[in-house]
């Protein structure tokens, strides 16, 4: 077993859900609803820091998923619970997941309101799973989306993530990371993330080096010593201009006279733009032009834009606690609400109110259209019902379902469906991508969104629309029970 | 094996570290260094949010020094690395902690600037773990701290975990939980947690039971002859006020008819204050005074306080995203650093200077006392050099180590030492507390400190002196640097 699956499924997480999930389940069971399948879909509210988010935790809900099952201990401690009765203990013991997930492909482009998970399955299986399910994907998209914003902001620099330390828990750095790669950074820290997932790690010495050593200089000659062909010194430990740059120079000289060039230095406190300027003259003025000059020190998107408009001679990124927790936004809205039920083999779209507007959800058994311009663009996302179609050849009009004076009538697209199929009657059919090819679709998502979307003040919101047939369920529903 | 040693001994996580560690740890080994050992401190800088902290992360911190190795599969990912040479991977093959940890317990009230851990270790063994016992300790402890906030502003309120479907993965929601509870929640929906920990779980039902059936009073009225014993109902599917409650209350009647009391309401959306007084009066006209009602819907502490202030009629508070996420500062300052190491025998303290004077480290193997009035009330905490002694009976001069003019003389007090061991020798010499031990003594805890410290505006801030040995042998190394 490789070491992704062995950690994956090192864990049974069926009990990790809300007790309501059960008390639910339980309900519907002494209610003869058993068999009952429902619809639900996983959508985000809007989020205040970006107009996207990008897709993440799609693996770890196929490993959950793959390995969901109660054991005899967890029915134990069920029991020992009394709240339910011994034909929904036993019931328990053969539960495994016999329906149907749709989800878009981690590294998708998303917009709040679109069902990013479409979930079809006995109604006790489907309300099981929610908890996990957004638990993993709230999660990893929330971090996926910061170091897209991230990866922006540094433009076509070095972004490496460096917050295992300050991450909520082990998950958290461990598929943190992965999520901060998908998202567009380089390299990361955790060793244990590079293993799994194939994916670079990077990282040098910290000051306890610098420390352990009688002095600066000596620390510096030793990792040179060490490390000649990676020889990149943290110069920050007493003082950055006065000790740590001449002493880095001194070292780097050394090393060339064996025949080595330095990869460069790192900063990780006091002014970086200062710094960085008054580093770089010396670095040059000594000729190591090709040094590098990375940073670290509670960056983040807003941060590094800053410091680039300032000129900051900073190419490397160290990014660590503000990307791994999502410092200015911790948790991703995502919510997970039924959509339709199917009785006897007849499908009722479901609907939950609210005094907002956009609170209101979207009823049926749904995909999502993306819709493209001939440049490649993405113009707009339309939810419809599952068996509507596009028709590319003719002109279509949109809406937006809120304001729907707002038309706009495209013609010459190309119209993509989100959705694919993961599980199908419980069997999983998807074959999960690896990190290269998950990184490069993502890529080619960001690249298909205009830069008006991106920007982290005040961007163009994106346009998601309901198809007329849609729109016009939606709305006799609402009616519906507005008249009631 | 029960469930809590199973899901934390499930991963070896000793590849969970940032690759710096192992080239440090390359390095010391190929300069001859690996015999020497090291001490490093464990401490926070302060929290924008909160005065002091709580101490949790202990536990899994013990899994893992347990667990600690490297398998075949690691060693041949690290050679695949192309930094480290042959004589280091047969290294690690055999390495494992051998070393002393002495750690404050779980549920200790803690402050900026003191060790909360201590370890004293062969300096690659002390570097390894740096990364991973940082992540435990540092999100475990922000939850922890968190929870204490929202306990102090529900005062003697019901406080229920509710927030797993928003933590940062699937430990960040297990630990989390636990973290609460230490805190001072009285129970989580995190089933998992409740199994693993023994730790009361709770939760009843989501809208989506409600749209599940024809209309809200099918719905309660399922649900009470479900649960007739536990009959709370969440009245917010459609209309709080004029269908949730009437329709609760038509419910309530039925299910007294029958011989059973129910437990109340939840109420998850809409101005609380507003509807709990309004659902108040319907609840207590109908004649169900005794019918609870709860609140969820993006709590914390300053919310609580609010609703509490503006007499919301609320007694029993379910707290979801913004304690297990710690949504006002989703990470813990905490760092690791150097603070002596020791060379044949000999031990040489360790200092790290900064422009800020607050982030200068404090030298040497050190203990941290703590300092009690006459009424059992926490004074201040004295960082002393390990082989010091307080005496009780005699007079005792404390002062501040940036401000030394602030003195305070102590007579009639009590000293606690709060760092105990855990590993000596690299043997658990410790017994892990269960989690009703943990809560006990964090309550008392949280008893010993004066009100004035758990404001969450401006709180006043808690003495950490040193000793005058500690203070003198700390200038002393700031001379000698100054000087140099």
């Amino acid at each position: 077993m490789d070491r992704r699956t062995e950690i994956l499924s090192a864990r049974n997480l069926t009990m990790m859900t809300d007790l309501y999930q059960l008390t639910m389940m339980y309900g519907y069971f002494k209610k003869g609803m058993a068999k009952n399948e429902a619809v639900f879909d996983m959508f985000f509210r809007p989020l205040k820091t970006s107009s996207y988010a990008m897709m993440a935790g799609l693996e770890n809900l196929v490993y959950y998923i793959q390995n969901l099952h109660f054991t005899q201990d967890d029915v134990a401690y069920l029991r020992s619970l009394n709240l339910f009765d011994e034909d929904f203990l036993e019931n328990l013991k053969t539960l495994k997941f016999t329906g149907e997930i749709y989800s878009v492909p981690e590294g998708t482009v998303v917009f709040p309101g679109e069902p990013l998970i479409r979930v079809k399955a006995p109604i006790m299986q489907a309300q099981l799973i929610e908890t996990a399910l957004l638990t993993f994907v709230n999660h990893q998209t929330l971090i996926a989306t910061k170091a897209s914003k991230v990866r922006y902001a540094a433009g076509s620099d070095t972004v490496m993530e460096f917050g295992l330390r300050r991450a909520q828990g082990a998950d958290a750095g461990i598929y943190g990371a992965r999520s901060a790669i998908i998202g567009g950074c380089d390299s990361t820290s955790n060793v244990l993330t590079g293993q799994m997932f194939d994916i670079p790690v990077c990282g040098t010495h910290s000051h306890s080096w610098v420390m352990s050593f009688p002095d600066e200089v000596s620390a510096f000659r030793a990792y040179a010593e060490v490390f000649p062909h990676a020889c990149l010194l943290l110069v920050d430990t007493f003082d950055t201009l006065r000790s740590g740059v001449p002493n880095a120079i001194k070292v780097f000289n050394e090393l060339r006279a064996k025949g080595y060039e330095p990869l460069g230095i790192r900063l990780d406190s006091g002014d970086l733009a200062y710094l960085s300027k008054r580093a770089r003259i010396m670095l040059d003025e000594a000729g190591f032009h090709n040094a590098t000059i990375c940073a670290s020190s509670d960056l983040d998107e807003t941060v590094i834009r800053d410091l680039k408009i300032q000129g900051a001679c900073i190419s490397s990124w160290g990014v660590g606690t503000q990307l791994i927790t999502s410092g200015d936004n911790p948790a991703l809205g995502g919510v997970y609400k039924l959509s339709a039920e199917i009785v006897d083999g007849v499908t009722h779209p479901r609907i939950k109110l609210s005094d907002s507007a956009f609170k209101v959800t979207t009823p049926g058994y749904k995909k999502i259209v993306r819709l493209y311009d001939r440049s490649g663009k993405a113009t707009a996302d339309l939810i419809m019902l599952a068996d509507e179609t596009v028709d590319e050849t003719k002109p279509l009009t949109i809406f937006d379902p809120l304001q729907t004076y707002k038309r706009l009538t495209l013609t010459n697209f190309k119209a993509r469906e989100l959705l694919v199929p993961i599980f199908v009657d419980g069997e999983l059919v998807y074959k999960l991508p690896d990190m290269h090819e998950i990184c490069a679709y993502a890529k080619t998502e960001i690249e298909s969104l205009w830069d008006e979307y991106k920007r982290s003040m005040n961007p163009h919101i994106y346009k998601v629309d309901l198809s007329d047939r849609l729109y016009a369920l939606k709305q006799s529903m609402i009616d519906e029970y507005v008249k009631a």
